[in-house]
């Protein structure tokens, strides 16, 4: 028996499925070597001998998956959000980017940004880079301590980039990245690398054919970004005129994933049911950044629609455009953004309820990493213990009630303690 | 000299109209008797005898305006709002209000949203209590203390109330608005009371034309709330079948105000050009809810048209059907309402800007109470300073990104001290 085996005593709440969420008050949760064993009412006599940890009045929520999220965005998160995403990529984002060069410059930012993460309500995560390998593998040795588990991405990007944010070609962008897969081989526990093509914009076809390649060589995943803004939608329909779509231009570079390679695309905010058909068929996950969508005036995506199509969606924060880390925050802003694009756009798509968002934001993106995001048998144990005691209440509130008020109110939900595969990697101090 | 003039120095900032945000570093306010003499970068000669509180690399800004909010609601925030706006009210919003007939009840509900509201950026608010005097009492008992400046409602209600939420008739309610208003006559420093039919389908038409008179006798304000959700307005419609609109429906009782006495009206989220010219006529201020919009599915109130109309706007957290009093948070929310508008409804109607926003949570709103709002000379001196240290950056960060910045990650925005017209009613413990 290791220290990866305990029984947590709580408020219990989980998905069941995406329109269900089971909860137990003063429940009890089992984690064997890291795996969860259940969440039941009463402890089963089996589990009896078991170290038991009472949190008492706490909270406890399977941890959450932030699908994408740019690690060197952060620290300048929350400006210039008045600009739509070409001229806040071109004014904000590349200029900083290109710092990241300097490596201690990387050390330092990244240093901030990592530990953020750790204290946040995310367990998973998958995240972006910059194009530069020794950042790169600066942000992976960080966060690979932090035993959070990601996937992290050296980017790739060989044209339109901006002023020393650009790889010569598609030829050095590819070897680049071959370098950095080298580097890393059997470097870690936690951390998996994945392939990133910044966008169809910033790649050449060379670079997106080569990137196609060296995913079915390696065995790699994929992430990129996909139909965010009209701009951008009708750039790519330039930049690959053979393309009938941006979902295509994609797959015409053999880069939309496989069932057991899923490739996450992040936004499609314009997808419509040609895209649906091609994310559907390659089996990819849609990372819905809606705090992103709404700060960069992009657009609402349509989640029911992509749900109803049995399309994998998680939750992305999209740090910078995305203001914060806090996937409570995005729950919110996510519920916010369905119910205006149901009541805006189209009021046969139902707005997302309570309990899908929450299914979205654990087991939704968790799959990603495999059996993660819930407490059910034979998930990896990832847990997130919450004090919800500040938000005072004239009534008894259920478990169901304390985590939706939470979602709506995340700045007096203090997490106490998290866990990764049963291992706790975060303590709050008092 | 009283202890209301000094002289603080900090990173200031505020709107010196709605389309431009007056910023200092390390610059000086100036406080004299509870009025603000201006801000400057450097201390005019004048006022260099007088106390200085330095605030070092702080942000000082002006204290916000909450135009909108009903305090019996706030201790059960954040839940059921997977409902629409009439069955929210019937669920949850009338049997809690109902428990406010018991005084003791009501002391302790109270003595928590007091408290919050002391604790956030507002300074200034105009509230909902409920239809019971005594307890509506108590309310402003407890927040004349805090030394917030505000206006309180005694809520009328005779018809389509829940159970034990409901005056018997327009007499009874109309006798019990006098009996309040006598029984806090001269009581209070800081509290004023507004007269406040909850919204038409709540009111008979004798009690609002009985309001109507009331106002006008004893030169009172009145706030309500206008157009919020379609099922209201068509409901309306039926209630007072000779009105042209809801608004004019309230002007028909003459409860829509003059410039003088001007009426608060929240939401006006499917107000028309017919609507709008009513509010302006009238002089009325809208109190703009976008968190509660969006969270009870209710749409987006097309904000720009009102500013080009000429209308007063000023933003309510309008808790509990938004989820939290932080006026910061409101306005990130306000801001990506605005955005979703244009990008969803009307390409014409261009989002706001940040310093309008900005402008609308400050001076917006505050100039309801008269010179409030801004640093401008001759101002009621009404700071919030906050530390945004939290929130690391590798760039220096401008006064007006430090502002943008914390408005789009509130959480990490500490509130340090707080005044009112001069006096400092909060600090934080340490």
């Amino acid at each position: 028996m290791t220290n990866n085996t305990f029984v947590l005593r709580g408020g219990i709440a989980f998905s069941e499925d995406k329109n269900r969420i089971t909860t137990y008050y003063r429940g009890y949760l089992v984690c064997v070597d890291g795996v969860c064993k259940g969440a039941f009412p009463e402890l089963p006599e089996q589990y009896k001998d078991l170290t038991l940890y009472d949190y008492g009045e706490r909270l406890i929520i399977p941890g959450m998956t932030d699908l994408h999220v740019h690690a060197p965005q952060y620290t300048f998160r929350g400006i210039g959000m008045d600009e739509e995403l070409l001229e806040w990529l071109s004014t904000y984002t590349f200029p900083e980017e290109a710092k990241y060069a300097n490596k201690e410059y990387a050390k330092k930012a990244y240093e901030y940004f990592t530990e953020d993460l750790r204290r946040c309500f995310t367990t998973r995560g998958v995240v972006f880079g910059t194009l530069h390998n020794e950042a790169t593998i600066e942000l992976m040795d960080q966060l690979d301590e932090t035993g959070l588990v990601t996937y992290v991405g050296k980017v790739n990007m060989d044209r339109n980039g901006g002023e020393n944010l650009q790889e010569a070609d598609a030829a050095t962008s590819l070897e680049a990245t071959r370098e950095w897969l080298s580097a890393i081989e059997g470097r870690y526990k936690n951390t998996m690398p994945i392939l990133t093509p910044r966008f169809i914009p910033s790649c050449s076809d060379d670079l997106m054919k080569g990137l196609g390649e060296l995913a079915k060589e390696k065995h790699l995943r994929i992430q990129s970004h996909l139909s965010e803004n009209k701009s951008e939608v009708a750039w790519v329909k330039e930049l690959v005129p053979e393309s009938t779509c941006y979902a295509n231009a994609y797959e015409l570079f053999d880069t939309m994933g496989t069932a057991e390679q899923p490739t996450i695309m992040a936004h499609c905010v314009h997808s419509d049911e040609k895209e649906i058909e091609i994310l559907k068929k390659h089996g990819a996950y849609i990372a819905h950044c809606a705090d992103s969508n709404m700060n960069l005036t992009s657009g609402i995506a349509p989640i029911r629609k992509f749900l109803d199509a049995g399309i994998h969606v998680g939750l992305g924060t999209d740090v910078a455009a995305g203001s914060s880390m806090n996937m409570i925050k995005t729950m919110l802003i996510t519920l916010q953004a369905s119910k205006m694009y149901y009541r805006l756009v189209d009021t046969d798509v139902k707005p997302l309820t309570f309990e899908e968002v929450f299914y979205l934001a654990t087991e939704g993106g968790g799959s990603y990493f495999g059996k993660v995001g819930s407490f059910k048998e034979g998930y990896d144990f990832d847990a997130v213990v919450i004090d919800d005691s500040k938000m005072f209440s004239m009534r008894d509130m259920s478990i169901r009630e304390r985590i939706e008020r939470m979602c709506y109110n995340d700045a007096d939900a203090i997490i106490k303690d998290k866990f990764v595969k049963g291992k706790k990697i975060y303590t709050r101090m008092e």
